[in-house]
C-alpha cells in the first residue's frame, strides 16, 4: 500500500475553472522529485469557503487517510482567504514554527512575506501544512521545511517517508 | 476625500496627561515622511484598559473609515499591558508576520524585544498595527513592515497608498 | 527569604523512574551559573498528562510564589506533548516572541527545530517558559532567551534577579 499525500489548492477561479490550477501540480512536481517512497497523491480543488476546506482537510486526514496533506492559497488578508482559519480548526495541535520559517524564508524575496498567515497542524496522525499560492514561493517554502516532515511524521506515527539525498536533505535525529 | 489613518496611544500617563505623547506623534512624523497621497489622521489617546482600546478601535475602523489603525504601547508583559488583546477581539484574522518582523529587528537592538507581544489584524477593510511604546522603536518597526503595508490595503479593497521612494520602499507584487 | 524558581520535567517515562531526569538537572545547573541572587530550585517531574501539567504549573506559581517557571518536554508534535497547551491554559497572557526566538536559534543546529512547538506566558506574577526536552538544547535555548527574563520579571512586579556578567549578559533598558 503505498503513503498518500494530499494536496489542496483553495482557488475560487481554479474552482471554477477560470483558470488551471498550477499550484497543486507544482506541488505535487515537487513532492515526485523529493521523495524515494512510493506514494500517490489525493488532490482536490476547492473555492475559498471555510467550510469547504475543512470538509476536505478532514476528508483526506481520515478517510482517505493522509499522513501529510498540503494546502496551496487562501493564506493573505483579503476577505476570501480562509486557509489558516479552516486549518487552525480541524488540528488538534497547532505548529508555529512552520509558518515562522516559511514567512522568514519568503522574506528575502518580497517584502509582503509577511502577509501570509500560512501555519501548520497535527490532526491526528495528519500533518497539515499551508504553502503560499504563488508557484515560485511554493518551492521555496517547500525547500525549506520538508528537511523536517518525514521526522515529524514519524513522531505522529505515520509511515516512514524516505528521501531522495540528491534533492533534499531530511533530517532525523539520532535517538 | 483624503485616506484616514487611526494612531491610538494606549498609555495610562499620557491619558491622564501626566506627560506628553511622544509615540502617537513619532507616528504621525514617520508617515507624513512616508505618504505621498494626502491623509490624515484620527489620533486618539486612551488609558491601558482592554475596553476602551476595543472601543476606540472599532471606532477608528468602522465609524471613520480608517484603512490602516497604528496603535503604540501596551505590547509588553506588564498587568495593564493589554494592546494585543485589544487587537485579537476586534480582528477577524490574524497577521503574525508583522509581529515576528518586528522582534526579529527590535531584536538587533535590545535582547528584551522578545518581551513585545506585538500583533496586527484585519478588521473588515482596515488593517491595525500594534507598534511599541518607544519612540525609537517606532521607527524601527515601521521601517521594516511599511513596505508590506500598502499592497495589504489593496487586498482588503482599501485606498491606493502611494509612497515616497527615496524615503520608503513600498513594494507590490505583479500580477 | 530566597527567590524561588519553578522546574518543571514533563515525561512519561522520567515520571515512571525509567530513566533519570537529566533534563530538569540541566536547568538547575545553568541556573546555577548564570545567577548571583540566592533562590531555591521547585522542582517536578510530571508524566506527560495536560491536567497534570496544569495543576503543577498552578501549584508554583500560586501556592509556590515562583516568579520564573520554567519547563522541559513535552513540547513535539506526538499525541502526548501538551506542554504548550497546559502553559497557555494557565496563562493570562501569551508571550510569542520567546517561542519564536527559541526555534530560531535551534534552527543553527537542527532543521527539525521548527518542530518544537514551545512558548511562553504570563500568570499572575509569573513568567512560565517552555525549553526543549533534550539536554543540549536547553542551554542554547536558556542562552538566547535568559538576557530578557530579568527585566521581564521586574515589569511583572517580581523579585530582582541579578545575574552573573561573566556568565550571561542579562538586559535592563535605562528609564
Amino acid at each position: 500500500m503505498s503513503i498518500k499525500i494530499g494536496i489542496i489548492t483553495s482557488s475560487d477561479r481554479a474552482a471554477a475553472n477560470v483558470y488551471e490550477d498550477i499550484s497543486g501540480k507544482e506541488i505535487i512536481r515537487t513532492l515526485t522529485e523529493y521523495l524515494l517512497s512510493p506514494w500517490e497523491p489525493v488532490y482536490r480543488v476547492v473555492p475559498d469557503e471555510q467550510d469547504r476546506l475543512e470538509e476536505t482537510l478532514i476528508e483526506l486526514c481520515d478517510r482517505e487517510g493522509c499522513c501529510l496533506v498540503v494546502t496551496t492559497g487562501g493564506t493573505g488578508p483579503a476577505l476570501r482567504d480562509v486557509t489558516p482559519e479552516a486549518t487552525e480548526a480541524v488540528c488538534q495541535k497547532m505548529m508555529p514554527g512552520f509558518g515562522e520559517l516559511m514567512r522568514q524564508v519568503s522574506l528575502q524575496y518580497v517584502p509582503t512575506a509577511i502577509l501570509s498567515r500560512q501555519t501548520a497542524g497535527i490532526r491526528n496522525q495528519s500533518l497539515i501544512v499551508n504553502l503560499p499560492g504563488k508557484p515560485s514561493a511554493i518551492r521555496q517554502c517547500l525547500d525549506a521545511v520538508f528537511p523536517a516532515i518525514p521526522y515529524c511524521i514519524d513522531l505522529i506515527e505515520g509511515p516512514y517517508l524516505e528521501a531522495n539525498p540528491a534533492v533534499i536533505k531530511v533530517f532525523r535525529p539520532k535517538k
